[in-house]
C-alpha cells in the first residue's frame, strides 16, 4: 500500500479558496503541504486526520526533507502500529502559517510577488482546521474515521469535532487544553519578544538575504523547551552535572550539561523553523479558547458533535496539566458526549506524548478499534 | 534613632581585602554599597543581616535613589515590624557583583582604569558573604542576633551559618533553596542567552557609550519572571482578560493583559539593572550547591553551626517548591540543629515572601524575639 520507498508522499496541493479567516481576510490561494500514507477505502471509511503540534509538520511517519530525521511520531504512526497504513488512509498537513509547504509568513503573496512577512493575516486554531478540511475536500475525503494530535494538535482535533461535527466519528486529543492559560500564553510572549528583540528580525522582512533572527529564535526555543519537560526529568537527565571533567569553569561557558542540552535545543530549532510561524503559530494557540468560541460554555463546543473522545494526559506534564484534560472531560459529559479519560504516568512532561509510551500506544490502539 | 529623613543611610565602604575568591582570584579593594538602620547595642548584640535577592539592592527599607520607590522589604523592616530599627540594628548590602554600589562588572578595574566588563571574576554566594563579613568587620559587628534573607537572599543566609558558623546566632531562609536544580538552571541559562544574543552586549562591553543590551535583559527578565508567579496567581490577576476593550487585534501588539504586565516588567527593568551584574549573579545562584562544599552532605554544611534556624515556604512557589526547604530542614535535623519549618499559603508563587504576608511576619517575629 506504500507509494514510494520513503514511506509516505510528500504532497503539496493549492487549493484555489477563498477562505475567510477568524480575523475577517479573505486568504487565496491556499498552499498546503501534507503527507498521506495507506490508501483511502472504497467506502472512505478510513481516514484518520493527525495533527501536528507547534513546532511539527507533516511528516508524522516519514523522513523530513528539511531534517533527514524520521517522522515525529513513528511511535504510533506506521505498519503495525495503533495508526497503520495497512488499514487506515493517514493524512497529516503542515498547519496554515506553518513553514513547511503550508500558506505562512514564509510564502509568496500573489499580491506582490514577496514573501508576506508580517503582512499575512494573524490565523487561529479554527483557521487552521478549516484548512486541513479544504484539503480533505481535495482528497475526497468527506468524514474522518478519527482526528489526532497531541498539544497544538489536541487544540486542532477539539477544533475539528466543534467546526465540523458532522465529519468527525473519532476525536483523540492528548497532552493538550481548550484554552490557553495566562502562563501558557505568558511564556509564548517571552518567545515572541525574543525573536523581535533580535535586530536581524527587521519587522518580519528578513528573507531576502537569508540573514533571520536566528539568535532570537534560539533564545524563544530555549524558554519553550523547559516548558516541555519536568522538573523531575530535568533532574534525572541532568540534575547538576558538568559538561567535561568535573571542575567548574567560573566563566560563562555551558558548565552544566543541560546548559549545553539547551543552547543545543535553540540552535538546531532555528536550521528548520521560520521565525515568522513561531509568531503566528504562537499567537494561534493564544488566541485558542473554545469555549469562548461557543458562548463563554465549553459543552457548548460539543453539543452538535457525533464523535467519540479519548483524552490523554500525562501527570508531570506542567504546561497542560491533567486539570485541563479533565476541564474538557466534563464539558464532553455535560454534553453527553462519549467520553474515555486516561492520566498516563511518565517522568517526562508535555514531551511525553512524543516519546516511548506503550501505554498511550495501548489506549489509543484499543479506542480506534472500538470505533472500527 | 534614625540618622536621615530618608530612614537609612546610603553609604559605601571601600574595603582594602584583599578577598580571595572562590574562583582563584584575589580582589582588591572591595566596594560595598549597604544601608544601615538603627544602633547598635553597646553589647553588639543586636545586628541583623539582610540579604537581597537576584534584583534587589541594599534600599531594603528606604527609598531606592535609583527608582525613587520605597524599599523592597518595608512590610517586614521598619518601625514597629519584626525587624525593627529601635530594637535593631539593621545592615543591608548589595551584594558582589551587584550594581548599586558593590564591586561589580560595572565598576572601575583599578589596574586598568575602565570597568570590569566580563573580566570581572565570576563569584559564588560564599563569596558574596565573605564580603559581607568583612563589612562587618568594618562596622565592629561580631555576631549576627540574625541573618535573614528570602530566595538567593535565603542562599546567602545559608552560606553564613556555613561558613562563618561562630558568627551566626539565628538564620531564616524563605522560598529557598540549598542548591539549583537543573530547571532553575535552565530559566536562568535562557536568560544569560537572551542577553548575550543582543548585539549591543559586544562582549560585555558596553558601559562607554551608554547604549546596553536592554532588549536582551528585558527578554532575560520576562522570562525569569513567569517563575516568580504561580500559575493560579496569574490566572486570577490577568486569566485570559485583554488589554482594551474586548476584541482581539489580530495582530501582534500585546492584545492579552498578561503580555502588557510581562513586557512592563521587562521594560523596567533594563532601567535598574546592569545587564552584566544580571549574567554575574544568575551564575552564583547556578553554581551553588552547599552540599557540594561540604563532602556531599548537606548536613556537614551545619556541623559547626551555633544558630537556631527558621524556614519558610510557600505553597504555590514552584520555583524554590517547599520540598527544597524540607531537605534542608532533614539536614539540619541531621546536623542536631535547632529549627523550626513552615509553609505557607499563598497565591503568588516564589514571590509571595516579597508581598503582604501576615502570617510570615508573625513567623518570623515570634522566631526572633525567642532569640532575643
Amino acid at each position: 500500500m506504500l507509494d514510494d520507498t520513503r514511506f509516505g508522499l510528500d504532497r503539496h496541493a493549492t487549493l484555489p479558496g477563498p477562505l475567510r479567516l477568524d480575523g475577517g481576510a479573505l486568504l487565496s490561494p491556499i498552499d498546503i503541504g501534507y503527507e498521506t500514507y495507506g490508501t483511502l477505502a472504497p467506502d472512505g471509511g478510513n481516514a484518520i486526520l493527525v495533527c501536528h503540534a507547534l513546532t511539527g509538520d507533516q511528516h508524522v511517519a516519514s523522513i523530513s526533507p528539511v531534517t533527514g530525521k524520521p517522522g515525529w511520531w513513528t511511535r504510533l504512526v506506521g505498519p503495525g502500529k495503533p495508526i497503520d497504513p495497512a488499514r487506515h488512509f493517514i493524512i497529516c498537513a503542515n498547519v496554515l502559517g506553518g513553514c513547511t509547504g503550508s500558506s505562512g509568513p514564509a510564502t509568496v503573496n500573489p499580491a506582490t510577488g514577496k514573501p508576506w512577512g508580517m503582512s499575512f493575516p494573524v490565523i487561529t486554531i479554527r483557521d487552521m482546521v478549516r484548512a486541513q478540511a479544504m484539503l480533505l475536500d481535495h482528497l475526497g475525503v468527506e468524514t474522518l474515521a478519527a482526528v489526532i494530535g497531541g498539544s497544538m494538535g489536541g487544540m486542532q482535533a477539539l477544533s475539528w469535532s466543534a467546526t465540523f461535527p458532522d465529519r468527525v466519528r473519532a476525536a483523540v486529543v492528548i497532552a493538550s487544553a481548550a484554552r490557553h492559560t495566562a502562563q501558557n500564553i505568558a511564556f509564548h510572549e517571552v518567545g515572541r519578544q525574543a525573536v523581535m528583540a533580535d535586530p536581524k528580525w527587521r519587522g518580519g522582512d528578513y528573507y531576502a538575504d537569508g540573514d533571520p533572527p536566528a539568535a532570537g529564535l534560539a533564545v524563544a526555543r530555549m524558554a519553550a523547551h523547559i516548558t516541555y519537560l519536568s522538573e523531575a526529568g530535568l533532574t534525572e537527565k541532568f540534575g547538576r552535572r558538568l559538561q567535561t571533567g568535573s571542575a567548574k569553569s567560573f566563566g560563562f561557558d555551558a558548565d552544566f550539561q543541560v546548559e549545553s542540552y539547551l543552547r543545543h535545543q535553540g540552535i538546531s530549532f532555528v536550521d528548520r523553523f521560520d521565525a515568522n510561524s513561531y509568531l503566528y503559530i504562537t499567537r494561534a494557540t493564544d488566541y485558542f479558547d473554545l469555549a469562548e468560541e461557543h458562548g463563554g460554555h465549553l459543552a457548548n463546543a460539543f453539543r452538535e458533535s457525533k464523535a467519540r473522545f479519548c483524552l490523554i494526559s500525562f501527570d508531570t506534564d506542567w504546561l497542560y496539566p491533567t486539570s485541563e484534560s479533565r476541564a474538557i472531560v466534563h464539558a464532553l459529559n455535560a454534553a453527553g458526549a462519549p467520553v474515555s479519560f486516561v492520566e498516563l504516568n511518565s517522568p517526562f512532561g508535555h514531551d511525553a506524548f512524543l516519546l516511548d509510551s506503550p501505554g498511550m500506544n495501548r489506549v489509543i490502539d484499543g479506542f480506534l478499534r472500538a470505533g472500527a
